[in-house]
Order: structure tokens, then sequence, then C-alpha cells
């Protein structure tokens, strides 16, 4: 079982390819789509949609989770993250692939044991969990991160 | 010259098909794409997509022009209309079209001339400028203003 996490963004979207085989976990892949801010909107979400495109090609995932994303103070920036969460939504299900999304407490009770969590701690435990691990940076953790979430509740669920 | 209208949102997305010869506006289509809100966000923004496309494989548009929304008071609402909009620049994007967005104000203006005019005022005079349309419906009437709106700018640039 290949599982996707994502953590969508617009400047920088992370994504992260867990293996599950009963209860063991190892690492895949991860990784981070940057955009081009000079880039019209639209462009940019092309990219996004191609990058996430070529990382489904390459390690075919079974199944997709995406990162609730924490919603902004400020109206503009929600609406540019939802634009890029629309898009990396769109990628995972035009693949075929089911979808999850878990909210970043959940995430990080899953991984540390505790919702309120910091990123440190939570990067010490993928560290942990996927002995070796290199991490291409922090929103390719937490992609990595919202991966073994879904690993984990879907064990849970049999 | 073909102009394809957008009017993004999650529970219906508007569109409208104008071409644009000379000076000459002629209306093409319109339409609304319906997602089903009992289905899960993935579902929903999957359904978009392939509708925006058919719409697009149809009409074969040269150019996309795309409402920016009006930002909500909701944060939770701007997440989703984000979400829908950012799957409708990617569909026309994706097609090789490039894409304009134009402000409501800017679009009401362009129409009736005054960017504060009430949507029955824009639907009078897109059946003065498209003679014979029937409109699909009010998402669809504001997806005919934002192409024309895009069909004069061009215009203008000339």
């Amino acid at each position: 079982m290949i599982i996707l996490g994502i953590d969508p963004g617009l400047t920088c979207t992370g994504w992260g390819v867990v293996a599950k085989s009963g209860s063991r976990l190892s690492h895949v892949a991860n990784g981070q789509i940057r955009t081009d801010a000079k880039a019209s909107m639209a462009e940019r979400l092309v990219e996004l949609d191609t990058g996430l495109a070529a990382v489904i090609a390459q390690h075919h995932p079974d199944a997709g989770a995406v990162e609730e994303v924490f919603v902004n103070v400020n109206p503009q920036s929600t609406l540019k993250l939802g634009q890029a969460r629309g898009v990396a939504l769109l990628a995972v299900a035009r693949a075929g692939l089911p979808v999850a999304e878990y909210p970043t407490k959940v995430i990080k009770k899953a991984l540390v044991g505790t919702g309120g969590a910091e990123k440190t701690q939570v990067q010490a435990m993928l560290k942990v969990l996927l002995p070796g691990v290199t991490l291409a940076g922090a929103d390719a953790a937490d992609a990595l991160a919202v991966a073994i979430c879904h690993a984990n509740m879907m064990g849970s669920h049999r």
C-alpha cells in the first residue's frame, strides 16, 4: 500500500510518499513543488498540477491524504491557499485515488501523541518512524506526516 | 475570436461563451455546472473539472476570463470558493488558453457603465447585447458578463 501525503500551498506544496506493509511503514520519497511567484495565478496552478501529476505517475500511490489547511485571518491568503488546495485535491482524485483529509491537530496527535506538538517534535518523530529519511523541507515533512497519519488511521479501521 | 467566461463556485459554476468578430459580439452558449453536495470535496472538484473540460472541448475558446470572487467574511466559505476557483483557472490554463481575471465592479462597469449596477441591470444589458439569449441562471449570466467584459477590454487594447 503506497500512500501520498500532500501539504498544499501556492508558493510551496510539500509531498511525501510512504509504503505500508502490514504494520510496517517505510519511506519512499518526499519533495516540494515551488511555483514561480512572478507567473500568473493560472500558470502557477498549472505548475502545481503538472508537478503533482509527475509525482503520482512516478510513485503510483494507492491513496492520497491532504492536510486540512489552517484558515488564515487574511481572506486573500485563504483564497490563494484554497486555489492551491483545490488543484491538489483534484490532482489526486483525477488519478482515481481516494482522498482523505486530516486537520493538523489530528496529524500531530497521530505522530507525536499530542495535537499541540511543535514542528520540530513532528520532524524528530518522522526520523524515528522513517529511519534514514532526508526531509526536502518543512512542507515535505508535513506531507510525510499526513501520509503516516493516514496509514495509521487505515490500520485502525481494520 | 471565441471567449469563455467563468463565474466559479463550488455548488454552481456559471459559464458563458461569446464570439467576437471585429466589434460585433454574439452569443454562442451558456450554462451552469452543479456539483453533488453529498459528494466529497475531491469528487466535487473532479465534477467541476470534467464539466469545464467538456465545455472547452465543445466550444474551442481562444481565451478565458474568470470573475475575481468576492472574498467572503466566512473563512471556510472563502476556502471552498478558492478551491473551486483554482480548478476553474487550471481547467482553462491547462487547455493552453490565456486567462484574464476581472473584479466584479469592472465587469459591471463594462456592461452597464457603473460598478455598482444591480444583477437585474446586468442581465437586462446581456439581453440587449446578445439578442435572443436564454440565460441558464444567475451564475451563467455572470459568466457571460465576464466574457463580454473581456471582449471589450481586448478591443480597447488594440
